[in-house]
């Protein structure tokens, strides 16, 4: 256990790990506290989160690139489906699809903006591969369709059968499970050379030997969820007290928090100016997160939720999810940026943070 | 007519012919078997295509290039012009705009993704004249704008006056059609050291002398009237016994009939590492499909038709023909090209086809 | 006031300025004839905009550059900036919104694409820095998407708090301001050398002394204002009797008048073959009036206007920037230029043109 405690020694973020009993005391002692719960379970998922993120990459370092590659993809977003998994098994979809979008818009505008920004105040101008960033764009593109027209097409029939959207949600589903299958076998097989293996490059740091990296992960898991479910009781009771309407904190706060592990290496690679790296948490988080996480939790709900969730969506997320896309075509364009793209994108998100933030909540 | 009779020896897919009868004869005998008809319809019109796909050629080889060029694009469609001619006839007017955005999206999604695919799975890397695919892009947008803006401004106003649609649609079809027009000066006459002219490389095969091939052209285009006549009649009884919904059938299967012939010269090309050939064949096609085929049918539809067809289109088509026109800007951005890029678009098709499938039929 | 009186002997646009008494003449005698008053106070402003634009030119030339720039920057939609300013005072809401997205339609489309035309038709191909555009491309997105998803994310919720659509007004004029300050910042300060400056390239004309300068800035802009009262109080009267409709009016013709003077500019420019400046020109003038007039609108409607204005802009104009927005970044993506990519822009928005003219007149 040398290398985990030596890495909880030298990181500060995974102090926060004192956190994770506090939540489960709390919560036995006063359950119905929901924002100290809320605060408190926040407080503990990111450190969690961190470990979560170490591990895979270590286990992904002593396996081979393409099986590594797939642990670290298939992985990577481990937070956010367990928090999305707990929420579902709640029958919580409102709040499943609220994370999932915000992940989405969070990551392609929030991480990679924040990325350029810190990024360019450091250095002048830095330069990426953009083949990497236009083929997520690409797969975010794709799935951002794949959301867009079902209700852009039943609309018009205004006979929105609950039967052509659950075959139509499990049909798309197994479509954008598909690409993103395709997209792997794309960038770690038959073109690896194109994309060189920025997802690689993150280990700095030592890796932990195998044994201790599965049982970290297994561990790690489980304490996710756990506190996870905390979470999801609490999310939508602290949103009231705190005066936050439900879609701001599905939206953007669940994501900030779900994503924060991974920020703290986009951001520390742009300020490396290694900002493959940085492009490619980001945009391949979100898409992954579309095509991957957001499907397999549509197949999911009918065996472990209360009835089977769709994959449509509310049509202010889809705007969001377009724009945001576009925004990410847009920054990452011309392979070249500075700390203007950066706040351009920061404050694309800003409009969508605010526009929820203000948003009158409905009344039932 | 040796090398009509030689052409025919040679093409498997021209012994098709044998059905151009049989149609006619079973629908005398059976004018009630509306499935069998329209399957036999659909094996007559392939080869047709063909056939008249091969005169054109002949006959554009023959002149120089300007107009070479001019009759290569001004009959290049004359399979859909004929099929969409005989259901404006009809008043099928619901018929006709859908295969109109059919064969736009089927073309621009289907023709271009299968032709990346096809030679990517042969060739790691293609690349092409991206300034062409840029042109086509841009008079696809144009179309696109044309169809969108009507909708979009005049549903605010709530007033969707009869008499405004219908002078909007002859004014945006003459623009279209100017639109269209100035292309063609463009790329034929002022600028044409720019596009090369992959339009006229398709002739592997020497071409038929001219009298042959106005011959075919004239005899053919009369049988392509006749059988789609069947077609059009039979096309919505089919769809009904076969379980299909009638957007699917009009927005899917007639663009994939009309665009048969045009298709097997894409995908020869991208297999032949020609891409130039097969990304003007399929973006020239649907930006002729949307800049010339479906304004000169709206003026036509003053002439022969009932009423008067407006260029408004269903939101749903428009919403799909943006998407469509969005990728090809997308897939076509870099002038280069590999298997994936062909897999996202037809992934992109797969889920406009899927959603059409599934769609409940509107009930009345 | 020699170089004055120069300039006017010159220009023959200035002897226009003789419609200046004019129009307060007629007014005092005929107040009723709105026609009249509104083409005489159109050709009263066209030349009052030129003196207006050549004297912040001069006062830009006196000061640095990154003072200038921002003056060049700030003063230069004045015209703009009065016209609006008179509307909002006198409350009339909706000439101001569509006198905004006109003015940000009409120079994306027609002042870049009549500059690329000109420029087109005398040279072969034409180069432009196509940083720049992409810059103004990015402002010019994000202040559509601060204008869309209010009304996309408020939509679903069906109640469109009067409250929510004030705070978010605010706040969204408050985000777009600092965006434009930062715009700015980027290109006259930290990263000028990518761009140029190609905004001072204008003064092939040698600048007037600095006192004169300043002189005729402040009379013109009172003389602006004075005839924009007149403007704004006729408009409606005389779009009735002309037979055309408001939204034609405030969208076209007010934004063709407002920018009569850096048209010129921009065309003269083209035809030289300096396109950097034709493209700074019109992208440069529409982000400023999406990202600083229009806010700076919005939170001066608190002070000076009956009630307070909010943000959210017709569908029909939103749909219509948005369109501009991605016309203006598919045209300047290469950043090479020939007469087709200018007629195709023209085109673009002449549907906008035919759409507003034909649309029918709401009904009370």
């Amino acid at each position: 256990m040398n290398p985990l405690l030596k890495e909880i020694g030298h990181n500060p973020l995974l102090w926060l790990l004192a956190f994770v009993p506090v939540v489960f005391v709390t919560q036995k002692l006063t359950p119905a506290a929901h924002t100290l719960l809320f605060l408190l379970a926040v407080l503990a998922i990111v450190p969690l989160a961190a470990l979560l993120s170490h591990a895979t990459e270590s286990v992904a370092a002593k396996t081979g690139d393409a099986v590594g590659g797939l642990l670290n993809a298939t992985l990577g977003n481990l937070t956010e489906l367990v928090i999305a998994f707990t929420a579902v098994r709640a029958g919580q979809y409102m709040l499943v699809k609220a994370s999932i979008a915000g992940a989405i818009v969070t990551n392609t505008l929030f991480m990679l903006g924040a990325s350029f920004l810190l990024g360019g105040l450091k250095h002048h101008v830095q330069e990426f591969n953009r083949v990497n960033a236009r083929l997520q764009a690409g797969l975010l593109f794709l799935a951002t369709v794949a959301l867009l027209v079902p209700s852009a097409v039943s609309e018009a029939d205004s006979a929105p059968a609950a039967a052509f959207a659950q075959h139509l949600s499990v049909g798309l589903s197994v479509l954008l499970i598909v690409a993103y299958g395709l997209g792997l076998v794309f960038t770690l097989k038959t073109h690896r050379e194109i994309f060189g293996s920025p997802e690689h490059g993150e280990g700095d740091e030592a890796p932990w030997p195998l044994g201790l990296a599965l049982a970290t992960l297994a561990g790690v898991t489980v304490l996710v969820a756990l506190v996870s479910e905390v979470f999801v009781e609490s999310v939508q009771g602290a949103a009231l007290e705190l005066g936050m309407t439900p879609a701001f904190v599905g939206f953007i706060v669940v994501a900030l928090v779900g994503g924060a592990a991974e920020m703290a290496s986009a951001f520390s690679g742009a300020r490396k100016n290694r900002l493959d790296l940085s492009v490619g948490i980001a945009l391949g988080s979100a898409a992954q997160i579309a095509l991957f996480v957001a499907p397999v939790l549509v197949l999911l709900s009918y065996v472990i939720g209360p009835t089977p969730m769709s994959i449509q969506f509310w049509p202010g997320a889809v705007v969001m999810i377009l724009l945001s896309t576009m925004t990410a075509a847009m920054v990452t364009n011309s392979g070249r940026s500075a700390w203007f793209i950066g706040a351009l994108a920061l404050l694309v998100y800003a409009t969508f943070a605010m526009t929820l933030y203000l948003l009158p909540p409905r009344t039932p």
